[in-house]
């Protein structure tokens, strides 16, 4: 591990973690978020790095500039990934993409420097915001609004668990929500971008390698189910009586587990607000979340039509929050990579900013870090140093290979 | 209807109201709290009553001199009920019994002075405090704790959902947490108690009363059931990989629900937290509670024993949070109200202040007023006024028959 890597993760270390759980609350336009984007402001910095925000405001670090390269045809390379979490997420999930992208163009130059010669295209770092979704429900959403995948409005109208809107939010963190949308400027200035990101399963354990090239990311989406009930008295309520949707959604729990087998997809009930969430009150409302994914787009739409059946037979609705067709990372990118690493290849569960600008048509490519148990999305997401320190030479091999 | 109960009603009615659901969040020993507080001690203050708080800070309104009443073998006689809701709950449930008797004594006063006599006994209006347990899980807390029916110690340890403990928010409302406990000074002033509460069922519509009189509170309880799982990606972790606590949380809904048709109770499961909490987590642990009821004792511990069988299944446990045995009011008393009322008496699921006063050997008795759609807890809780003003009527009558 490079001593530039350890102390870019050190400063990381206690921004946004829980101390009573352990795990990371970053969520995009929150204190923790501004602390987040005040550290790659300063590692940007650091660097002689431009520092630039897109109509979304996630943050490029250049090195060269990308707007005559784009005019003279050879537009950027760029590496990152995101610094926000899940609740209660672990370290490694977009920050060690980021941590990585620096530390790689540190080696670079390094070792352009003892070459005596200039990069052949402008090199980037990129800190895409919000792309766990967790504070709107919507995942990928700076990738998604500058690469015009998410509508401006209908993202600007989301609303958080407390009722404030994107657009206020973004108003809060001092962007401009009337800003938001398709980014033709920042998209020419990316010629090949690659994210570098913890593997979230075993692949690479059972492959007995370090670091792998991503072949393509599952189809996969996210669905809000609304049960509506009627708030009464838990003593004084026949069961006759009862219009009680935590039944419906109990319903739903199982039969999601239930499709996913039998369609061979993978369905996750991991989020539910109850209305009024009170012990000796029938609840009001109950509202769920499905996340459905799958090797097969037609098998995952094939199960959540049967659970939204389901919802609509307890009076209720389900309806996309998100989707994402398979995404087929650029063939000739990744054979050129795994061929450089000499990595194996393998498919992913996991959405990425990748994705979405793979789908938005620029070239792109992932490498994936070995995580020994497969755990993320948790505390205990966990990747070993010398794995981290191989995914940085990788990295760094990769953008060698695209910009010098 | 009396303008000093409309007055008093117009008061309260904005004391606590969520705008969105147009619900009452009154929380003890909270801001809303407070000024509910405030306002009952405005109300004794414009009628020249003696405040006084007993050691878990329920606060008493007294005509006359309970001590020495006490003293003289005529303890007074108390009306009242609560001021706090459970989540969005309702304006009656509570409030309705606290205005009524204010109103009742102001009937009696002017009763009295029309004969120019004074009353046999002194007479009190009561606001027992965190009624509906919302924040800290326990019922009735406030009468609980000058009976004895909760250990001071217990009470205090009890944490709200953000972590906070009772003893901390006792002392944040600046109460003394070390002074909670049994309190013999505040129960001898107390020979009698009546408590008015809107019926949370619709036993007398059918009945076509608008007044009942109290038989007896079912036994009810309540249980925590903490299932533990592990965090994980929803989009990478197979599915026979997963430990899910929501699918073990949902298959105790749906059993709890089973197991009181079974056995001729009611369950509801009304209140679930989940960590983390997040679309695309599998969640790390799922807690939820049981309320159970029933006109039987051993039906409602049958029920809920075999949901601890489940639950331990699961690898989680189920642990009771308080019980309380059948109610049975004084049945002298019970028949000398409806006599003197011409009332129907009636049975109910609900647990109020009264059931832990009787349990605790204070003569008690408990009036219902008519709901026409047995709707409670709920913003849709509802009362007619003219239902209201023949209980404030019924209430008077009470007073004048034991006091005057």
């Amino acid at each position: 591990m490079t001593a530039g890597f350890e102390a870019m993760w050190s400063l990381l270390h206690e921004v946004g973690r829980d101390a009573r759980t352990g795990g990371y609350r970053r969520y995009a336009w929150t204190r923790a978020d501004h602390e987040l984007r005040e550290w790659f402001a300063g590692e940007a910095s650091a660097r002689g790095l431009d520092l630039t925000l897109d109509r979304a405001g996630n943050q490029w670090a250049w090195w060269g500039d990308p707007d005559a390269a784009a005019a003279a045809g050879t537009p950027g390379v760029v590496a990152g990934s995101h610094l926000d979490s899940v609740p209660d997420g672990g370290a490694f999930d977009g920050p060690l993409g980021v941590v990585s992208a620096f530390a790689a163009l540190d080696l670079l130059r390094d070792l352009l420097r003892a070459r005596g010669v200039p990069p052949r295209r402008p090199v980037g770092v990129v800190n895409f915001v919000d792309e766990e979704g967790a504070r709107f429900g919507v995942a990928c959403a700076g990738s998604r609004l500058i690469t015009g995948a998410m509508a401006p409005d209908a993202a600007r109208a989301l609303r958080d668990n407390e009722g404030v809107s994107m657009g206020e939010a973004l108003q809060a963190a001092g962007r401009r929500p009337g800003e938001v949308g398709r980014d033709e400027e920042a998209l020419r200035r990316v010629g090949t971008f690659v994210e570098l990101h913890v593997e979230q399963g075993r692949g690479l354990v059972e492959l007995g390698a370090p670091v792998g090239v991503a072949s393509s990311i599952w189809p996969h989406g996210r669905w809000r189910a609304v049960l509506p009930g009627e708030a009464n008295h838990a003593g004084t309520t026949r069961l006759e009586d009862r219009r009680d949707p935590m039944l419906a959604y109990a319903r739903l729990v199982l039969a999601a587990r239930e499709a996913a087998v039998r369609h061979g997809t993978v369905a996750t009930c991991g989020k539910v607000l109850v209305e009024p969430n009170g012990i000796n009150a029938i609840a009001s409302s109950v509202t769920g979340w499905l996340d459905a994914r799958g090797a097969s787009a037609d098998a995952v739409r094939a199960a959540v039509a049967e659970l939204a059946e389901l919802v609509e037979a307890e009076g209720g609705a389900l309806t996309p929050e998100s989707w994402t067709d398979e995404t087929a990372f650029a063939p000739a990118l990744r054979d050129r990579l795994a061929a450089r690493l000499d990595a194996p290849v393998l498919a992913t569960g996991a959405g990425h900013d990748a994705g979405i600008l793979a789908n938005a048509g620029v070239p792109t490519a992932m490498l994936f870090v070995r995580n020994p148990t497969g755990v993320s999305h948790s505390p205990a997401e966990f990747a070993e140093p010398a794995d981290c320190a191989s995914g940085v030479e990788a990295l760094a091999a990769v953008l060698e290979d695209l910009a010098a």
